[in-house]
């Protein structure tokens, strides 16, 4: 099962490449089963500061494993059981995402479509190579992408979501970063590359400080605006107590490099 | 009062046009009857797959009847009992679209201000034509667009639904499409046609998944992550169950066209 | 303390000027006090109708006073309190501006960076220089922009957002206008004039239309449709009860200037 979800750590990066390329990385429940393994090693993994997402093969992801969910209607109640669960792991999955300490990067290529779409929304920050196509397209074989709606509507506005999940037409890389779904979009050549500049950029950070931004930046998300501050403040009170912020304070003050152990 | 939204059905789309192009199809007491009466018939009607609405004319709506509201001013409280509830009616109809079991599209041109503006925002989709005009112009003079704003505000950036509001000032479709308002922009020669190619592709798929996915858009956007997410799940367990997205899942599978009813 | 913030009127127009240039217009504990009273009499004053920000030299605003923060450090709590409070302040600083009853504009130019990135955040309504940097870059120092966040999250997409957070990096003014940060960009040499320009506008407008409205704008932001709906229509109808929106609207039928007080 490991095979499927296959760790390189550089330095404090960890690369996750889901590898089932002959089914386009399909979150089947083995994938989705190693995901979940994977992303339950790194949060308690505090070595790791810095997460990316890929997928092997031409595609990043193209959602579900179809003839895995058909097999499942074998089942006497035509699979209902099955599909609560599977739906509800998937879920736990991509909650895991904005869950962990670590920022989480999708590194995506080919195309990323209904829950492949949904794993690039859930992730904190995605990476795009020109040409790749995003698309939650289930209503095209009658299965509205309900669950990747949940993450693709908190990234994108209102009517561009409804566009996407109502026709089940793609976009490409471009239009993504326009309506905020990917951050970057580089040639073909160059994704691995950016993906991993953004990530090593990201694991030299004072870590502490990255990991209680990233749960504060869900936190206060659905607050209201008082709330909210009350929040933030309180947390970057938290912070500011820290030796090594005293330190990165103060070298910013005397212009030089903060001695962070 | 049904000359006043003329509805003409091309298979399973209905257009619904706003008919009063002297007025530039403004949303009098009766417009706002006769809308609310063909949403409330389309919502009951099982053969309609998809809606638009358009305006005949050189505009789409130029919002209020200004007339008509001055005229309420007779009334012993000084029209005060008439405004509110012209102000409940309107929006009564706004939030009949995305109730509306069927997708609505929006076909703007000319101009769309106001009221008028607030119904494109309503819609779920919309298709401009190059050169139409939106704006939320109330405050020019001195009626704040109050009610319009709810319904842009939750398609629009915060800044520029504010600028929009405060200035009075007009946006292009360009921009109306970069900001979220609407979803496509064609010459105004091919706006018809655009729209009908959208509605037919929204005619054309799996009606119930389309339905229960609309509902499914609206209904969970409040909600936080782990609730949407458990609403969405029990959302796609029950499309699954369905005998045509089986059929849908497995034609898709065997790389042939489902046998849909 | 009143030369740390300068108010200059323009008819119904306030200008605050930050004026600590050699420090940046930090945010220190005197400039938060400063703006603190200068925003507080402004709510107060009748006469004025929108009010500008800006910031005297190069920059706009580089945020908190790192020097005096890191001298709270020498209190008994090793700065606990202080910076408790200081967090407080400034986060009472923001709100007051979306809570003014005037329309708000940042003027920005050079960098707008953590609080001084908020602040922009924070306003109604943003115009800034070609050329302008913005950033939440705490994190390269240690300290999580977590209170900017709640300011900068709810003006742009949520994956921009966290780009800007996580890595430090700054975005140029036309990014900022295509994420929803700004409202406008100019030439550095436009820029006051561009401003002023937008400010006279909002001052010419029916004032109780725009106070009314700009205080629907916020508090509508958070409810559901149904209630917002509610709302605003409770809103309008007190607003169409004014004598001065009687007269507005009639000027605009009869096609003449309005004869407002």
């Amino acid at each position: 099962m490991e095979d499927l979800v296959i760790r390189a750590d550089h330095g404090a990066v960890a690369h996750l490449t889901m590898n089932a390329p002959d089914k386009l990385n399909a979150l089947s429940d083995a994938m989705l089963a190693a995901l979940k393994a994977q992303l339950g090693a790194l949060a308690e993994d505090g070595g790791i500061r810095a997460v990316v997402i890929r997928g092997a093969g031409k595609a990043f992801c193209a959602g579900h494993d179809l003839k895995e969910m058909q097999a499942g209607r074998q089942a006497e109640d035509g699979g209902r059981a099955y599909f609560a669960a599977l739906f509800a792991r998937c879920a736990e999955v991509m909650q895991m995402i904005p869950a962990l300490p670590q920022p989480v990067i999708a590194e995506a290529h080919g195309i990323a479509t209904a829950a492949g779409c949904q794993l690039v929304a859930s992730c904190d920050l995605a990476v795009a190579a020109e040409g790749t196509r995003f698309g939650v397209n289930g209503v095209n074989i009658g299965l509205f992408c309900s669950t990747p709606m949940v993450a693709l509507s908190r990234n994108v506005p209102r009517k561009v979501a409804f566009e996407m999940l109502s026709t089940g037409e793609f976009i490409d890389a471009t239009r993504a970063r326009e309506v905020g779904l990917v951050n970057r979009v580089v040639p073909p050549g160059a994704l691995r590359a950016e993906t991993d500049r953004l990530a090593q950029t990201l694991a030299q950070k004072l870590n502490p400080a990255l990991r209680i931004g990233k749960r504060a930046f869900y936190e206060q998300a659905g607050k209201d605006l008082a709330a909210a501050y009350d929040y933030a403040g309180a947390v970057m009170v938290e912070n500011m107590m820290w030796r090594d912020t005293a330190e990165g304070v103060q070298a910013f003050i005397e212009k030089r490099a903060p001695d962070w152990a």
